[in-house]
């Protein structure tokens, strides 16, 4: 087992941890350790919400979950020799949920996902499903099932959702004034467009005084990816993985968390993942100068590891551009596309009995993919999803004795 | 050899084929043949110009070429007892160029891909390449290589581009609406927002009098995907590939074309698969009242083959919904998310000796995945294109020597 | 399409083509056409038996089939600066049946796999099965359905049962003086041990004389893989894949045929692949003095290509080296082990009602995989038969309701 | 975390475990748990060696080692309910090394390979490797490395080598017999052909007087695989694998061990997988009268996992049945034929500079494919080996620059 430079005790929240990580992207956010090119070190991390969710029956805790304190990430990792303009080298070792423990806390043998409500962050379809839903998965080896959606196993791709260097604090500053303009253009829509920088709620790590304040005040929030690399919630970052990140700032400062048991492409019930905490091992390395010899500047580059699990049969599920509710159409709007895709997926599977709930967080936690099918054909963008059949253990295909509708219960709900 | 149904003589532009097919969507155009439920049958197909690109070193044609004779679509295949509400299942037995011939024409032991210009068509980067250029590739069993493009060879994930049913005169006129409607919010934009029924160039199929006048004045163009299918540009339409589409109208009247050798998720310099006339082979079935039945309303679902080819080592690009030219934050634009996604890829290839033109095209042929990662992570959309390593016949991955940059030649530019 | 090089007319016995092929191995079997290294180029075949089995309902002929003239080669290709010690690199571009026909030759939309008579070849389960059975094979692109086995389809794993190099004389010296040495420790054995050099039925190419003469008196029969290559009967040998030959005489003189559209691995039948006539097409190029440089000798190297059908779920049978009839203990015997592992799945698919012989051609002609497990553990070897559960139509796997035995008919027999 | 129902402290051997495991097949072995059906249960397990190889640089370790104590299992397992007759219907959970630690004893971050000695056991090539070596390896993740071969990374296939259920009075006598009859046509080989019961080194658990005294005398050596399961030693019964075990006796009784962390098909030096102490989580059930029912009788049948690492590109050596070393042809055997293979691969890995003993251990330790070729062309059966070239940090792929051969140390030998 790696060391562990970054530790945790799940059962305390991030701000209690004997060293806190941080909730905020920002240059001056202190060091929680330092390792060196070519070392193995483990990171331990909570679970996004910093353990405001619970196993149990109910999505009152869903519905009232304070945003503003996500995600929490373990670090900043300090890589000695570090320099703006070279490439950090991650390998993905090896991650999971909290190792050897069955517990209360998320990550000791289960995980959740969450239908977050339209007035608290929402989610891809939020304009279907407006209200806060829950399902809590228990995990077996690398499978997992939920009493909450029967009739599905699966096999996770673990992966985390978000890692990241720190942003130098003019690539900050860009950050702030292109969110804040595009925020200006609607600022009261519900949900928001983005979310500016917040005091209430910041976690800066050991910083104190006038460091913490600055960070507080213009720390930039961790919901959306960016140059850094940051929430990316691309299901392939697994096992195997070698990331290479951008370096903005001396020592690149690599931080994060949001660890998934299993994320279908596009999360799409925003908190569409398994969630948990957990462990994730890495290996690190530096090609000096990386950047500008690759031509890598605008995101992070990776190539994918070996151990996705192989599913080969799929029903897959096709949008375009167009908003079926009053059939206007939109330009070339792969997003819109994609909801068409997974809302024509959740039509088909409401015949089989599950409720629209279940055949969403169905989309957002299981291995689905989610492709770009065709963005030049005007007016319509076209995307694809393609749902696994082996994931169900009744034949799900169209065909034979037609679709078999059974009772199927129901994800938890609020009171 | 099944019988065909549908025949091509690949010298001849469709107008003058012993039955000519058509170019429109339209209920009224009359079946070029008939098929029972059950049958098994050979279609064959011009590629989607018509036979305007040449095999040559130059790009003069794809600068000049007409597009509204495009797509050029081979049917109506009538298919006996269909009735609105059912589904066709259509399987795709096998596809594949002009067979046992070299030759002149496109798809005669080879094909073409093409940058179309900004004035004519434009593709999904032509902010930054406005231009024509034009692309040869020669087919080697299911291999292909370019003259233009050094360095690659593909395994091919044959496909046809675009198959659909007829829109029922209801469906027709919501289009047409929808379509008129966007167009009105921008009408002078180039490229155009979406194109509307157009008279010249209409190719009625066997429709003469009222009906041609009336397929000509109403019936909607190829480009798009819409309900009834039409230009998904899904690569994973591939041999054994079972599509399940919506019928609109009696008989079904499912017509197609635009066969693709090779073509990247996306497609995305508009004819950036390796286009080709060839032959496609069905066996085709129904599901009586199959759209209720099922919930499928809005598109086709299909089952993909078995036998895309295994790329199992990739280089991925990420974008988010950022426009980096001037740091405009978009909000949870998938579409933008994947142009940057495919810009940084086309960077990283510059540095290895391509010029953008060929990076650009091989985005577009070669088999990379284009994957939805996160939409809901406000304000940013997260697209990845997976590159396969493979098709290098040179170690593309970062790190050893760094990029070895080469003289790698260019496409065929205009004059 | 690549140049023809050896061309076959499939009505037609291959002694009457216009430039014959041979069925032996010897050095002096005259070119029947020159290639350069670079070249592309098509070669035609015969299916193995030269015309004898025919698509009817009648295992007759494959009771009655004159072994002495298969396998029926196309060739030899000389390769211009190809000498011994060299290694022949051949590129598998694609090869398939009779392109674009349906007729009554093997090949023409249809093959066939037999089971051989104990008393004129057997096969590998011959004591348990030792008549003669037969199934006929409809192609549909690149999929295989049989009216003699219902309930299956599968995608071929299409590849050449036989290609290789012409052997010097002493290479072929040795063969014969081994095979003889071997045959004379129980020379009356049926089926017998090997095969040793036939006057009767050879077919020379276009040699004459005394040439003809001695390569009827000395050359090997084409029955079994060697140093050169020849009747490796590998599923693997597909599309894409690019081979290592060595070469034994000057210009290499490279045969082959025995194209097979499907085969399990071990082709346990004998005739156990699906048979036909068809057309191969080869890149090839030369490794100067590769032998020595690579440590090639004994046998080919190759890389098997990217478009295997991707079979994903399997059952597994087992078996180890005794004989369970009388349980004797066999030493290490992973022939033994991988005789039971088929008679344990045959045992296991007769519960759903296919006859022994329905089962024994499915486990010849589908795309299994047989593996060597243990082969270390005293005294038992271990081998595995993967079964692909996804070529049947209905659910082959244990539990549910148990096997569901249905009435599936019977293969073709002797009358 | 699921129960442990059988636990093992690493640095102390089996005997002194709080409830003692055994080493021999029989009836009467005590059960040292007890489970019900639908039951999720974690078994740990020593190395099969029972902690008599170190973590250092010599082999004599290996030379020396004890095999009359070996395979250790954990076990027995009662199932409630099982009766003979039974199918036992295991799933594969999850399995690993001991988890989270580092530390000497075998599967704490490690684990070794070893080429037995002639004298001791043998091997696979033992004519080729006489002597004793060994190779160590360091896990990360799911990956490991060797400072004895370097060049080489894989992505373990990790697997039990061992698990089956006991054997009734009946299938134990006929075992013994028949093995005894095949030691008995050549009683003094070296290495012998089987292992009869041994009386020194038996641990038989929590037995005691009589029982412990019949099962010294009677039990069946842990070698080979037989009727109940056994030693596979097939690298697929991975993570997720469902297994279906022939039940023999009532309550099932079931035992293993063995981890293996990799292994190539046919696990090729003996001691040829990397082997670790660790853990193992099933889940367990019955199909009640499932023999009968399925025709599963001689061997267990399963259905393996989907997360094997997927390597896609492969460089296959080719052997068949002769003997090269004097050119004597064997008939049909396939054993023969995978060890051409292998010795062709031995041939070619040494041409890039390592020795025979690490080209050897890396067939025994890395995921190679061992298939059938052909086992019906009479003379020669025809096996293959898939090397994984994507497993070695450099190009091993014929042409270009030709073998690259460095200078890559070697593995542990004795003093």
């Amino acid at each position: 087992m790696p060391d562990v430079v970054f530790s945790i005790d799940q059962s305390t929240p991030m701000a209690q941890q004997r060293v806190p990580g941080h909730n905020r992207w920002h240059p001056d956010v202190p060091p929680a350790a330092t390792v060196k090119p070519g070392d193995v070190f483990r990171v331990e991390c909570k679970e996004w919400t910093d353990g405001q969710i619970g196993n149990n029956d109910s999505a009152n805790d869903v519905r009232d979950v304070d945003l503003s304190r996500c995600h929490m990430l373990s670090g900043p990792i300090a890589v000695e020799g570090a320099e703006p303009g070279d490439l950090l080298v991650i390998d993905i070792l090896d991650l999971g949920p909290v190792p050897q423990t069955q517990g209360p806390n998320c990550g000791e043998g289960w995980g959740y996902s969450g239908i977050f409500a339209k007035v608290n962050g929402g989610g891809f379809l939020t304009d279907y499903f407006p209200d806060a839903y829950k399902a809590i998965w228990d995990f077996q080896g690398q499978q997992c099932t939920s009493r909450h959606v029967p009739g599905v196993r699966y096999t996770g791709i673990t992966h985390p959702g978000l890692f990241g260097t720190a942003p130098s604090a003019d690539l900050l500053d860009r950050w702030n004034r292109r969110e804040r303009a595009l925020i200006a253009t609607d600022p009261d829509r519900v949900p928001p467009l983005a979310l500016p920088p917040l005091v209430d709620g910041t976690l800066a790590g050991t910083a104190s005084g006038d460091i913490a304040d600055a960070i507080a005040r213009d720390g930039a929030r961790t919901v959306p990816a960016r140059e850094n690399g940051g929430n990316h919630d691309i299901k392939n970052f697994t096992r195997g993985s070698r990331i290479f990140y951008p370096v903005f700032v001396d020592d690149a400062r690599f931080s994060g968390g949001d660890l998934h048991f299993s994320q279908g492409d596009g999360e799409i019930n925003f908190c569409g993942a398994i969630e948990m905490g957990g462990y994730i091992d890495f290996h690190v390395d530096l090609i000096k100068g990386g950047m500008e010899t690759y031509g890598i500047h605008n995101n992070p580059v990776f190539m994918p590891g070996r151990v996705a699990p192989l599913y080969s049969e799929f029903l897959t599920f096709i949008g375009v551009s167009v908003d079926h509710r009053d059939d206007t159409n939109l330009y070339m709007d792969a997003t819109q596309a994609y909801r068409n895709a997974c809302l024509n997926a959740i039509e088909y599977l409401k015949k089989w009995g599950y409720t629209g709930e279940q055949a969403y967080l169905i989309l957002g936690t299981s291995p689905i993919e989610g492709r770009i099918g065709g963005v030049v054909d005007i007016p319509n963008a076209c995307c694809s999803v393609f749902l696994p059949t082996e994931i169900f253990d009744f034949d799900i295909r169209p065909g034979g004795d037609g679709p078999v509708r059974a009772d199927r219960g129901q994800v938890a709900v609020t009171s």
